[in-house]
């Protein structure tokens, strides 16, 4: 097939931006062909681009060589097309489509380009599997859906850019080839040609250079930084993501929270014309346990926890008893008017879900109008169980959702019933966006596997002032000046203000485990660089592929990265990871030792 | 020392921002302490943040703890200080601060961090070895000339972010974890941990991905993107720059010479408040070479080629007939009004120069008064010499140099001498910004090394129409779609239109000495994709570390980023790139092959 130039036509509009007013106008429109349709021996085509579509009209009254080409157009077609605008007549309207009260009657047409078959359909919200999307991401990104989501990253990035600029934030670059500091996720490496046996390593985040702007006196800065992670991916990783990262001198935990609440607020209203409530609610770490077992409650909905351990103390129910006895407790949360619905395969099948969190199990009393239904009020008193009707306010209709164990595995196995209760029977309003700091985080929390603590943010974090003395005594007990922003219970960012004293630095080193000698091999440079001169700093980071979803309205990251990976890392349009010429690994100084894997197997 | 908080205090203005219409206004500032110096009585602290400095006054008149505390302050020290704005006296007005006319009486300081002795100043152009500037980076960046940088920097992405975004481009990210593709620069390699053996390349440029985003429909793409080259280090390189990078659909040469040339106007307007005048002179390859020598021509000074080998094709020097008939050809400049100055060491130290180019020597005739200073004319008839006179139309007191050998050896050494007489005699003027575009460059070179054609700009840009038959006969002769947009003399970005159909893609790779399998094998996805309905598209990337540097008016990227590295491409502040643990390795599967140097030696 001979294809043709755009040589002489210059586009005037995009497809997406024509409407009624432009009638009787000559345009040159530009796209892929969506449809190429015959009724009445009109040619009808529509012409796609990243605006929208619109309809192009061949007829007999189309030149005879114009009319003979558009039969040849067959789906995505790349064409330019010169015609005049025309209204249509009412019955031909489509009131569904954006430019729907108009065709574009063609007196020139020019095919750019041909296009085989694809392997599925241009649409929105096709059903097709993973794998052929990700092959053909190029189509896949052609989808107007795909398109939506592309154009929305953008303007979000953008938005982001221009507040943090109006807000005195500067974006400065730092390096992607840097140093490996073995604490925290596992590092990319990359070999040094040049200083054979040395590796780079691509930046989990831009941490370090971020406080070092500080100390260097540049006192508000941002970036959009791709960081990496070498992990197990989850359903919702990616190796490489991007942060939406910034950090501040001589601030105060108000300032910033201030600050990303007026960036959420701006956010959310110039791109989904919604206006938030701030200031947000905040919530200490210990008071978000407590009431939702999580550090990052989804607050679209109630269920919070109720304590009835005083309650069951003394009672005779030994699962009870035993849990307080050995420094856990009894909660439950009461699942409001859902007595009816809670039959015993129900009871059963939650009783098993809260397995999956190590609990042993789960009781229930479901209060109906004359009777209580439960496997465990035999072992209690009168006393005892109207005390926890008391405690839960349970009335009835209600159900009562008990687990008994130690702490953790109570906050966690009761705040994942919570959400499992909601999702099951539909308590979450949808339309809410419930934003939340949740602050005060613990410091430290003590790693079984490596018999140490470990830093719960990372090792730069800011204890709380007054409990600095208890990094040596009780390092579990030191809160941290750090914080998290939740929304509808995912949590989109976080931050803490930063240690700056030297001495200070050493100590939370110390606190984890580190010989003195161990924490000046690792992080010197920064020990070094705060006797200069260090100002009081700290930042925040959103996690942006997340806070694009979830304004994309998304289940998967995926869907709002132009080019992501599959779950083993692996690229499927271009194959990468590849294997590579001896010669560059010669010159990098290198050997494969292991049996590479037979190519582009389970990628 | 104990340290104080700013608990309580909230920073009011920034240092540079006051002026004597802050008059009485109590005020609350933060920074470092530049200096202090006691006179008369009144310690006189000068402070500093990003925007400047301003002076701070303790006297009797100061409650007496803060004029004690006030006495303790030295260099570097970080402060918080409320206080009231004061005009000063008449005679203390120093017209050489911007906040000169005013001080700070102040009320409360708080010393919030202390510092040692930095090991060099924190003023502007200090005279510092390299290597300390690079190992103490976060106090070099502290200095102002640095920070204007910087600053400088962050506008230049700004205000490109908000060019690109109005003309419809979208900013959409790439993968850095890519497919390492063996034609071009040497690319760093990441090691697969999940597929043993494969590797990933970081991106030389995201040229293959914003083609696919053409191919996907999103019509216009920007990016500023981190981009990674494995070459050895020029002085005017990095392992890691920063390209400002486009891609358009549906576009001609002119759309995006225009829309190219508004941003740089508007650039060049708002950060250096400078207009400079479009569209911009257009220069054909050819006749860059045969004027300047150069495809990148500094075209603020004159002193253009002269062929004049059909003046001395027959005359009695062997060096001039032997260069015509090998093929070559003699060409001169004529350094106007420098005759005088053309002394015989002065020539001398010339022709050595041009030596460094491959040009065997460099003859001269210094035109006199009355007679001629030559070595060559004793071989020259006279008809010969007026010939010269007049293809040159040298006067009195200019010189004429010469040079004759193969083209590309006159070339490249009389270009190159152009611009040393230039820079010896101060021929350029260092207000000017002069654009040129150079277009319609070849689209192959011939590698001497690799026995082959080798892509001029890169694999994948558009032939001329007229000469993709040449493909196959004479591929040196084709011309590409390419253009370069260069300033001063240096290149600032290029770009081109784009093959986009699969079939003039093979025969590209066939002329680039690629098997059809191996052409597939490579750049498979790409061939392939193609085939789905491929738009016309172009594109251009600027080098963006080079434009920031010449519009802040330095000699080196080094100085407009903020974390670089050295020639060795080692980082001097973390040490980077280093050895890494065993168990690092070995979960990648790989293996050191080279004894590790010592660590640190010749970084």
């Amino acid at each position: 097939m001979e294809f043709e130039t755009m040589a002489g036509l210059k586009r005037t509009h995009m497809c997406g931006q024509l409407t009624a007013a432009n009638q009787g106008e000559t345009v040159t429109l530009t796209g892929w062909v969506a449809r190429n349709r015959k009724l009445g021996g009109v040619n009808f085509v529509t012409l796609r681009d990243r605006t929208g579509i619109i309809q192009l009209a061949f007829n007999d009254q189309s030149d005879k060589k114009v009319f003979e080409k558009s039969e040849q157009l067959k789906s995505e077609y790349v064409i330019a097309a010169v015609g005049t605008v025309l209204l249509r007549t009412p019955e031909n309207i489509n009131p569904d489509m954006k430019t729907g009260e108009i065709e574009v009657f063609v007196s020139e047409l020019r095919i750019l380009n041909g296009a085989e078959t694809p392997p599925f359909y241009i649409e929105e919200n096709i059903d097709t599997n993973d794998a052929l999307r990700l092959k053909y991401r190029y189509l896949d990104l052609r989808r107007p859906d795909m398109q939506r989501n592309m154009i929305l990253r953008h303007k979000v990035a953008k938005l982001a850019r221009d507040y943090f600029d109006e807000h005195g934030f500067l974006e400065l670059e730092t390096p992607m080839l840097t140093k490996s500091t073995p604490e925290g996720a596992r590092d990319y490496l990359v070999p040094s040609r040049v200083h054979p046996g040395s590796f780079y390593a691509l930046p989990q985040s831009p941490q370090l250079y971020k406080q070092l702007l500080m100390l260097a006196g540049y006192d508000r800065y941002f970036q959009i930084a791709r960081c990496f992670r070498d992990e197990d991916l989850r359903a919702d990783r990616q190796p490489e993501f991007t942060q939406l990262d910034m950090e501040l001198s001589f601030t105060d935990i108000d300032t910033i929270i201030e600050i990303n609440e007026g960036f959420l607020k701006k956010l959310f209203h110039d791109v989904l014309n919604l206006d938030i409530q701030t200031p947000f609610q905040r919530l200490p770490y210990a008071e978000a346990m407590e009431r939702y077992g999580s550090d990052k409650p989804d607050t679209r909905f109630e269920m919070e926890f109720v304590n009835i351990s005083d309650a069951v103390k003394n009672c005779g129910f030994k699962v009870f008893t035993q849990a307080i006895e050995q420094g856990g407790s009894v909660r439950c949360i009461v699942a409001k008017n859902l007595g009816d619905k809670m039959t015993r395969k129900t009871l059963d099948q939650l009783a098993e879900y809260v397995k999956t969190y190590r609990a042993k199990g789960m009781a229930w009393i479901v209060v109906e109008k004359d009777n209580l239904r439960s496997q465990i009020t035999k072992f209690l008193s009168e006393t005892e169980i109207q005390d926890i009707l008391d405690a839960t306010g349970a009335q009835p209709g209600d159900a009562i959702l008990i687990i008994a164990d130690k702490n953790n595995i109570v906050y966690d196995a009761l705040g994942n019933l919570r959400l499992e209760v909601a999702r099951r029977f539909d308590l979450i309003d949808k339309t809410k966006f419930n934003f939340l700091w949740v602050t005060d985080f613990p410091l430290l929390e003590f790693d079984e596997e490596e018999n140490r603590y470990v830093a719960k943010h990372h090792p730069f974090t800011h204890p709380v002032d007054e409990d600095i003395p208890k990094l040596k005594t009780t390092p579990g007990e030191v809160r941290a000046k750090a914080y998290d922003i939740i929304l509808n219970g995912t949590e989109i960012g976080g931050g803490s203000l930063r240690i700056f004293h030297t001495d200070l630095q050493e100590q939370m080193f110390e606190a984890l485990g580190f010989s003195k000698e161990e924490a000046w091999e690792r992080f010197g440079f920064l020990m070094e660089a705060f006797k200069y001169g260090t100002p009081p700093h700290g930042g925040l980071a959103y996690g942006l592929d997340r806070l694009v979803m979830l304004l994309a309205g998304c289940d998967s990251i995926r869907d709002v990265i132009p080019f992501p990976k599959v779950q083993t890392a692996a690229e499927l349009m271009n194959g990468s990871p590849s294997p590579v010429d001896q010669k560059q690994l010669d010159e990098l100084g290198i050997a494969v030792t292991v049996k590479p894997e037979k190519e582009n197997e389970q990628k």
